[in-house]
């Protein structure tokens, strides 16, 4: 049996991602701080669905129209004007987001995900789910893009860090011709595979986000599996199943 | 004193140029399998100048033009049609260039290049002049941008390895706050900072350029300090003046 394996890829920016092939693959979308750890957080604490929006405009006009409905959203750090929650996976606890449905507006996340058409699936990926997604990518045995929502289009350090974490869960079963890839391992390798916080004290964004006081937000963001579930995108919404996988 | 330090960048493929500010910086243009190598040898075995272009046809046109040049480039690991020579630093020692004018075209180096619109100078870095490149960017206390050439626009390993070598030397004064200068750092650091060829081993370009034979054309290509010259753009020429520095 000659039984060839699926293709492993990452891209590091939105702006390369027309350089890969999505056309049947599951795209995993990638934006530790903060809004795939959120998204993630939000949906395992009981939210019946998370709506991605691009803009603050939308994220009001679509919170009205939806019954049970939670408008979220910060620029710089603070809620943004018009919308009533923060992009903080601490501000969704079951009590809270039990059933309701989460309209979120975020910089960089939402943006990489309305820009993948083809795929056969967009999965949400964060340490708070890296286990329970890494399973789930193996048990399909298709082609995974693991694309990094980064920042404004610059290279991240926490993204590429995850997508490092998930390549050395996911290499013996795929096929990896993609320097971005072996940087992404290399660069999970040199932070140990622990104590990522560590290694992210000198990046760009823990330094704007410290400057808010979300120290312990990041923390949290980087604790891997305390949120065992695999959200996925249906048509707008990103769900879960009742058995924590899609 | 509060003297400010320069800033040190890195950008990780020619499609991400636009989110830097390389108005007043050095640029310096990275494509170390095989372009910059290839320049930085000839140009310090005597060529009197390399002249990239953008295409065969271009190369053919002004290689009639020059006296005393040569025309060189490939398309597939081998010497392009209608071009003399093929795109190794090997292919050029002193006795075969001196005097010399090459007009070299290749894939991602020249591109890259010629995208660079306001810097205040364009050079160009490989392994092959290392240490006469960093002592020169710390001589001239600017902001500097290293341009990763990559592959087509996808990241390459070789050429971030690089920049980390690069980063690695000068991070002491400049001031860093960019993520792909930090994981390239990283990225040499894993590489232990000798033995490069071993460690790109598993990357991409070196699995390409393997097939056509081409291993002793890359060891040499990641052998520090061979050519200690600091090529620069002038013009549409990149020359080194005769002390082997700009």
């Amino acid at each position: 049996m000659n039984e060839e394996k699926p293709v492993l890829e990452v891209c590091l920016s939105p702006a390369l991602l027309h350089l890969y092939n999505t056309k049947g693959a599951i795209v995993v979308i990638i934006d530790i701080f903060r809004a795939t750890s959120t998204i993630t957080a939000a949906l395992h604490n009981g939210a019946r669905c998370v709506i991605p929006v691009a803009s603050v405009q939308d994220c009001i006009a679509i919170g009205e129209r939806i019954p049970d409905s939670l408008t979220a959203g910060e620029r710089d750090g603070k809620v943004a004007e018009g919308l009533q929650h923060g992009n903080s996976p601490l501000e969704y606890p079951a009590e809270f987001i039990k059933n309701k449905a989460l309209v979120l507006t975020t910089t960089n996340g939402t943006r990489l995900l309305h820009m993948v058409k083809d795929a056969d699936r967009i999965v949400i990926g964060s340490f708070l789910n890296l286990t329970a997604l890494s399973n789930w990518l193996l048990a399909q045995n298709k082609n995974v893009l693991l694309g990094c929502a980064s920042w404004k289009d610059k290279f991240n350090l926490e993204d590429t860090l995850f997508a490092g974490a998930v390549v050395h869960r996911l290499q013996h079963a795929y096929e990896i011709n993609c320097d971005a890839a072996r940087a992404a391992k290399h660069l999970y390798n040199s932070s140990g595979g622990k104590n990522f916080i560590e290694f992210l004290k000198d990046s760009s964004h823990y330094r704007r986000l410290s400057a808010f006081g979300l120290q312990h937000d990041m923390e949290y963001c980087v604790t891997p599996d305390l949120h065992p579930v695999v959200p996925h995108l249906a048509g707008d919404e990103i769900v879960i199943s009742d058995t924590g996988s899609v």
